[in-house]
């Protein structure tokens, strides 16, 4: 069975799904689209067919873990070809991603994507019979970037690539342990291929970081070849299934051919050619296609958190305790510091969800994006700002769902079979890879900061995606933003939330901007860093959540029905005002709000939607639920028989009602020597 | 070796251990005491004889991590034997639990304490010889309290025990599986005995809650006895090292004997009898003892917070990432987000450690605390107060130093061998035992609004730790209450600080108690209920953090020189700007606050702490950490040589140069069958 369309089995959780005030079914549809439905349904049925998805009893092995996970990718791949996949719409890919996430997330990087990506973009017909091995499961092929004592700054490498043209190949060294490659999937056990970057020399002279493809294993022996040590990084939080690697070269030699050419090659007599002549256009290009990634993790964020939030809030209506006087006790979603600790989670995974899928669509339209308007920042800028705050943004919330919702579940959050470990473990991963989430905001706001010089000069301003169009009016914004409101009504408003955030991003770029101006004694670099937290990084925290709600606002306006119109609404409020009160010091020091009024009118409204939400809070959750078997646990299934699958799951543990093996050293009291 | 107090090895930290302003050493004996130090010592001289106690190498299994546990709590067990800890303060009982919870936290649940302590609290001579057999290792006993279905709420537990006249016995049932009693440690494997909480019955009539010693497997084969069904609860996400049981009952008989009796007894012809005359005065003792258990947890809390922040410290004093122009790379330590996400947590650790030590002295000098003064609020009630309320901040807050340090770590954060994730598992377990965090921070907020009354009508508040005292001046600091600071200078200022914190107390037990005053239309329950978020829970944390602050500056003030004075005033004033910052709303809301200049003092102050803290960061964080075997984490050990250690770890994973054991499937393209 699949995505859940049809009527849910009858139990505990019909109380509140007979409460809510609009059709869940009709909400996923339109949340969904029908094409992806369909096109889900076909994966799921296919994944139901395969042993290796089946959820496993018991605490398994690192060894068992790992080779499940090369079972499932091998699954995955004999179901759907590569070709398949590069004929698939960005909304498709993703929707693939989200359910492997969500099921086994360790086979992901199981799958060479990578690997072929990169060629693809770098490579040419040099390279072209790596990508067809790679297609006929000859070759498993890694992405070698990071070095273990570099990460973000590409600049620090070590690892070298120096050509030399008698022998016409590339040595290849590792100077010491720090510039090691690693983190790469597939590299520690199974890579026969890696795609590795290296400082480039030629005559002592160097040429910036190249890639090349380098064979780092037998295919018929799966060895490793003589010049290269290289092993796994062992025991991880999560994700346990890949075999992330690390590799150390001793001048170790690979044939010229093997350089990536797509933009600069090196004769065979050590010339240096750029092949590319418009590089800035290519530049560009790599910048989409980075956000694009990017983009994927929002995906992944939702889609783990969305799994927690589901199993948190069906417990909640299911779980009851205390309760008035001596009447019966009630259900945990009754009361209001549980629907504060969750309510706005769900808010936030709707919301991130419609985000993800608005930016698949940009993805899908791109020529349609970069060729519309006259702009003053290029898609590529704007999708950059937007992807790396996106990611560091979903990341940190999604996290924060995560453990609210195990803790939300009580002791029983903390089993296994709860889900939330492994729930966890899998979105930690995302936290610190593609890219360190401060790092990441800094490129957001640096773009931002950049555009005061045009909002001083009142000049026009506008962005291919328009989310940058408001700072036309920005010096207006500056010199009459005002909080004016004196009612809870009034401040459900959905242009006055955008107003609110309007004047938050305009005000954090000019105290961001006029903070750098002022220290342009101190060196830049010292000056950006020092201008980081409560100005540079607040701001684009800001950008980024005034954009999530514009896009809000279309989702709103096309809803099928009014009922989900209005439930729709209330997550826009309820996000927006959530993270308005994190937002309270600036708008009083930027003098916005100067009374107490947006302090009072802000909770009151939170309390407001908290208890307007309750009833059509499971209604909301079936509607972005994955199906039980992807789900996975005893918490959370959509029959709500919480404490019937909590039976059945301790009595299936293995060994679980027996003695241990040694048990007879638990009673032999007297081998217990005295050591004082 | 034991607590580093030698020099440390040179290498990569000198260079921030020469800026110290302060010698760590003297910081370190001043912290903890002379005697205590050597208590640890003796300890960890032991520990490190032991194998169980050594790290492992590589995943363990399931069954290895339960058998790992056993021989540590077996060898623990032997060179302290349970006479010795009875004669121990308190301060030595919490730094016993602290070893066990950073070296082996499995272990401490599997030495049958609450089993202990229950019957010495509510036991009489009928039940002498359970407690000599735990002594002698022929009985392991375990807690039963909480049920499936059941948690805080006592009232709903279903667990019955009723009295036969004609037999002599109760007889024990568990009505539905929702009423199985669970979590009870040991109870899944290895326990022969359990304290269990039945509500008793006799003729049909109901005598409450009551504790009975309930034999449940054979002491000389470990097979549970007919009529019980129990088991393990199975894999969690930490401390997989202790067997969590659940157990049922179908008409158990238990002997008359076997209630435990100190309270009350049931006479031989089914008489229910109340032994004790005074019950108030036991209640306050219970209280008492259970706030005890509870300043236990702020220690658990805060030594699995110190261990991911020594670790994450370190390693950003030796990582290395970006710099100015063509420089060198330079430390994570240097750059402003960084110390934004360290230093408060730094704050947080030191201030936590010394509220549980001050708390700590306080429960080994009660008779002193519980007589010197006339009060208007018990001792037993003030504990309370303060056990839950620093039970639940300091579990969010060191669950926030955990996550945040593993990401400041990157991606090698992720990796087993850096510690986090196990050190998470272990935190992640308290936030939801020993009490809901949520329920009992009402706990806090509903004593504090009961003094409305009084504030209202000036009069004078006491309590025995004077933690109240503050109140006595209530109506004042509501009539005058007004941030009136114009400089950063003037902000630290430690009696200030105090001062907005006092105001922030009296001005949300007004506006709870007010808001409870308003709505006496609705039933009292969910008046209660509804006046959580922003009021009572708000209340109850800015009464804690007061009391955390007040009590810091004890330490302040008799440190042994300046210079510490000064590191300790910093960590003082970090904490409270840092946390300052989330109750603005409230200060602007409640009117202390009505211009810019609050906020942006407060933001001025942080940046201005987080430079100054920066050459003491290591210093300080030497203070606090555990020796290095203690410690366990490849990034953080005290010689800093992270590299050094990463590769060592790396070569020594099991398997981990080797290919895998099924590595022919690899290879083996043709087996992959298409399904389309």
């Amino acid at each position: 069975m699949g995505e859940q369309l049809n009527d849910f089995v009858h139990g505990p959780l019909d109380m509140y799904r007979d409460k809510a005030t609009f059709d869940w079914r009709k909400l996923k549809v339109y949340l969904e689209g029908e094409d992806i439905l369909k096109y889900k349904q076909d994966i799921y049925s296919k994944l139901q067919n395969e042993d290796c998805f089946k959820p496993t009893c018991g605490p398994q092995t690192f060894e068992e873990i790992r080779y499940q996970t090369f079972l499932q990718a091998k699954a995955y791949k004999s179901f759907k070809s590569v070709t398949e996949h590069i004929n698939e719409s960005t909304k498709e890919e993703l929707a693939t991603t989200r359910i492997l996430t969500q099921l086994a997330p360790s086979s992901i990087p199981k799958q060479s994507v990578i690997f072929l990506n990169h060629l693809k973009k770098l490579g040419t017909h040099r390279h072209r019979q790596f990508m067809e091995d790679v297609y006929k499961n000859k070759v498993t092929g890694c992405f070698c970037l990071t070095e273990i004592g570099h990460g973000s700054n590409l600049k620090g490498f070590g690892t070298r690539a120096v050509y030399s043209k008698e022998k016409k190949v590339f040595t290849i060294n590792t100077p010491n342990f720090e510039s090691a490659k690693c983190w790469a999937g597939c590299l520690g056990q199974t890579a026969t291929h890696a795609v590795v970057f290296a400082n480039l020399e030629i005559d002592d002279k160097q040429y910036g970081l190249q890639s090349f493809i380098v064979p780092i294993r037998d295919v018929n022996t799966l060895l490793p070849f003589a010049g290269i040590i290289v092993g796994d990084m062992g025991e991880k939080t999560g994700l346990n299934g890949v075999d992330n690697g690390f590799i150390l070269f001793k001048n170790y030699e690979i044939p010229r051919e093997n350089l990536l050419d797509k933009l600069c090659d090196v004769t065979e007599d050590g010339l240096f050619i750029l092949k590319v002549k418009d590089l800035e256009s290519h530049k560009e290009k790599s910048r989409i296609a980075l956000s694009i990634a990017r983009i994927s993790t929002v995906a992944r964020n939702e889609c783990l958190g969305t799994k927690g939030l589901v199993v948190a809030v069906r417990y909640a209506a299911v779980r009851k305790q205390f309760g008035p006087g001596d009447g019966p006790e009630v259900c945990l979603l009754e009361y209001q510091t549980h629907q504060y600790r969750l309510f706005p989670y769900l808010a936030a995974a709707i919301v991130f969800k419609n985000t993800w899928m608005y930016l698949a669509d940009v993805q899908d339209n791109l020529d349609f994006y970069s060729k519309n308007r006259i702009c003053n920042v290029s898609l590529a800028s704007e999708l950059h700002a937007i992807a790396c705050g996106a990611k560091a943004i979903s990341g940190w919330t999604m996290r924060d769902v995560i453990q609210g919702c195990r803790e939300a579940c009580g002791g029983h959050g903390y089993l296994k079979v709860s889900g939330f470990d492994d729930t966890r473990s899998a979105q930690d991963a995302v936290l610190t890879y593609d890219g360190e989430n401060y790092v990441l905001l800094q490129q957001t706001s640096n773009i931002l900061i950049k555009l005061w010089p045009l909002i001083v000069r009142n000049q026009k301003i506008s962005s291919p995606l328009e989310s940058f169009d408001f700072l036309s009016n920005g010096d207006n914004l500056l010199r009459e933003g005002r909080f004016t409101i004196k009612t809870v009504k009034e401040l459900f408003n959905q242009t006055y939330i955008l107003y609110i955030y309007d004047w938050l991003v305009v005000y954090l770029i000019k105290s961001s901007a006029e903070k750098l101006e002022n220290q342009n004694k101190q060196s830049e670099f010292w000056v950006q860093s020092d201008n980081q937290i409560f100005y540079a990084k607040d701001l684009a925290v800001t950008y980024i959540e005034r954009l999530f709600l514009l896009k809000m606002l279309n989702l709103i306006n096309n809803a099928p029905d009014k009922k989900i119109q209005e439930a729709l609404t209330d997550m826009f409020f309820l996000y927006a005002l959530w993270n308005i009160r994190n937002h309270m010091p600036v708008l009083y020091q930027g003098g916005f709000a100067s009374n107490r009024l947006i302090s009072m009118l802000v909770k009151e409204g939170i309390l407001k939607l908290l208890g307007r939400i309750k009833n059509n809070a499971i209604a909301l959750v079936d509607a972005i639920a994955p199906p039980d078997f992807l789900l996975n646990s005893v918490l959370g299934y959509s029959d709500g028989q919480v404490y019937k699958h909590l039976e059945s799951a301790f009595l299936r543990f293995p060994n679980g009602l027996s003695r241990p093996t040694w048990w007879k050293e638990v009673l032999d009291s007297e081998q217990i020597p005295s050591k004082l």
